[in-house]
């Protein structure tokens, strides 16, 4: 066929894609991690371009997406948003209307990346990407936003079901706040929760006090774990919670009072000091069900997770890391081929 | 044929090129318009190297060009000058004549975009490219200097031509001062003027007093208008000149006055506030032959054209940004590929 | 075959590799010179990534390696370590372990270039090579450290031998010290000295007292001289140096002192200005055997050469950067393609 039903179709944020149409990516992923570098998938955008915005730099996001496109016969360009004089409350320039029509006719795909510390209030970032979905013809990939990382999401499923035969319904996974020196977003952390409890996870949400996330999204993970029968539980408690975890995923994340009186990292990061036990180790390990340890990188050893447990043989970021690639692929091939 | 007759030529502006050569590139645009991603083309640079040089960032400019040698399938390196350790008049280091000789080895073609805020003197960013030219064994292809903008005046063309069905000789462009917050350079404006009065095209040039262009390219401008029997007419007040136009090409440009004491954007800015009824509105727009609006882009909407123009239905904004794509493909087709 | 046998190699040094692998690079250089666009070699790392890392800025490396990728059928990534978050001893981030590791799931090659202004004490660049090395599972290519410069010494060898048509064993090659505005590294000229010296020439190394180099490479020139029958001289005469020379390098370099109290170009820069009569000219040239000029650019022009000798007809500057693209391309295919 010539185009896959997903043709045109924005990934922003898992949940505006079906469970059924989420399957479907994880399965084509998985063809083509297993046939990498295959002629059936070596030319699904040849001679065409995908267009990548990074508000915010990241060295993995545009790795795997460069490479994505190079691997399925495309270009991705990198383009930082310092050099492409938009309009703005400040400056005269272009209005995101005409720079979204036009990189349309140029372009079969845009991702954009713009974290917490590039925007005025939460959610302001992925407001910005469904402006440019409104405007745009052609498909808008969210590469990592204030709210959510839908193809970390996606890599994190993959990662897991490589390595739990059984599958991840009725599993539990603890996602655990980790003390950290880097005062981390809420979008791994949120697009996990999201697209775990919709796989039939059971779900321990563990953070100190004063560390809640996003409340919308909290009631959505809830309402998930309900519609499948699963469990949804919050801890205070950095220890107990690690009971029965199948899957660990330690990653730090700031607290809402990071954005009061504007975004200050610096003063998060001075607030999360007094936390320093919560981190995951051996001995915490000890009281799950044998879990696996999980993280979307780049992990902050030491602080979020030991060496011991980052570089043990439970430890699955690197497969994860790779299967960022995969899942991309996957999502390009189905929204921007016209050659399947 | 293995190379075409302009298999070499560099592109620093079309008066460079005759008026034959033109169609033929206008002809070549149109089919790789029409069968974009056609095998015809795919291949025409594969393997090869297009070097890009941004002495003033740009996305439109950078985006097409590097798409356009994609859809060659080749591909194209982004430089900013910044990390090229040239040799100034301030500084030690490389030569041009050593620049462009090694970079013949390694590229088949090289574009370079300089604008007046990187030059002393206003001529000083085309004489830069005629020296890279003058050493180099690829071609040059201006992406837009000081003075000329040639892919910018190719798309002009072939939109226009795309909607006025019976051709652009005898119509009447109207290329007009419009106000702005932005100090733009000539370069678009002058290439609109020397292409479209080869192409047979009434001329009115309408600005405030003190916003004269290049004498040098006005006084070519009015001999392209002798030849072809065509009238030249330049007019002071901003609304009488739209009367009978049949197509409105509505700009910001600087005054020679920016150019005085040291290129100063902000003391043109300041310059231009008195004008704000400099703009094309729809109330104008009624004097005019139905006229269809033009503009290289981005637009200052609100300034040059209010939003109800410049998003109309007689606007050619998205077409022509996208027609710079296939104009940029057809030259760097003929001038670099060795596979027809 | 699928693979050669120097599949995953790295090259960081030509002394990590026997002369008869460096004769193999040299051999299929050379074919793919010839051949340049040959179907042979278009697809040799067709839809592969190589990933290049540049802490100092170059654009002729740049240039060369993406070139080198494209014209294998691949694409090369340009990245910047400032964007990459690295642990360092001042701030929390990504260790070299965790990157590395990431890096071989996305890529079939890492590039790195890191000299002397960005390390503090002279060899950590070459250490940093080589512990990405140790962690990556894809080869590391040395696009130049503080120490070495593989890919300018194999350039080096083929330029010469292109011109020299009896080969290099029994020919000397002046090793000269030019005066100039820039105190380059040092990674040129011991990668010269390193790989001549096997290949049998003999080395005069002339250079102003106080601009010695790493005793530890000199003591393998010397052993390589020994060991092949041929002759190495030190001299500090800036004239008498050149009789009898077949090749003349003439290529400034640093001081140790350099390094004394943290690297301070600026301090060096100061104490060569007594030294300008130490530049290569065409007096001097008169002594010689008639010999070659090379330099791996950029030139310092009317410092470390008059521009007689370095746009004169035995000069081979251009030759061997070209030859930079086609040793490149020939180290690449031999240890990152699955694809023979």
């Amino acid at each position: 066929m010539p185009r896959s039903k997903y043709f045109g179709k924005d990934m922003i944020c898992t949940r505006d894609w079906s469970v059924d149409a989420l399957e479907e990516i994880l399965a084509l992923a998985g063809d083509m991690k297993r046939e990498r570098y295959s002629s059936k998938f070596a030319k699904l955008l040849l001679n065409k371009t995908f267009i990548m915005f990074f508000y915010n730099p990241s060295v993995r996001t545009r790795l795997s997406f460069e490479a994505a496109a190079t691997e399925l016969g495309g270009h991705a360009q990198f383009l930082e948003p310092s050099s492409m004089r938009l309009k703005s409350s400040k400056s005269a320039g272009e209005t995101i209307e005409d720079a979204a029509k036009v990189m349309s006719r140029y372009a079969v795909g845009i991702g954009i990346r713009i974290l917490e510390d590039k925007v005025e209030n939460y959610g302001e970032g992925d407001e910005l990407l469904r402006e440019y979905a409104k405007w745009s013809d052609i498909p808008i990939l969210n590469m990592a936003d204030d709210k959510f990382h839908p193809f970390q999401g996606l890599a994190d499923v993959m990662g897991m079901r490589e390595n739990i035969g059984s599958g991840l319904k009725g599993k539990t996974l603890l996602q655990y706040w980790g003390h950290g020196a880097l005062a981390r977003s809420w979008c791994s952390v949120q697009e996990s929760l999201l697209i775990n409890s919709r796989m039939g996870m059971n779900i321990v949400l563990a953070y100190p006090e004063g560390y809640s996330l996003d409340h919308d999204v909290i009631a959505s993970v809830k309402a998930n774990c309900q519609e499948n029968g699963s469990s949804f539980e919050v801890s205070h408690d950095q220890v107990s919670c690690y009971k029965n975890a199948d899957v660990v995923y330690s990653r730090n994340w700031m607290s809402p009072d990071a954005y009061v009186g504007g975004f200050d990292k610096q003063r998060e990061i001075q607030k999360a000091l007094p936390y320093t036990d919560w981190i995951c180790d051996a001995e915490k390990m000890k009281l799950t069900n044998g879990a696996y340890f999980i993280h979307p990188m780049p992990v902050d050893r030491g602080h979020e997770v030991t060496d011991e447990i980052a570089s043990g043989e439970r430890s699955l970021i690197y497969d994860i890391a790779e299967n960022r690639l995969h899942v991309q692929k996957a999502v390009m091939a189905l929204t921007m081929s016209e050659d399947w």
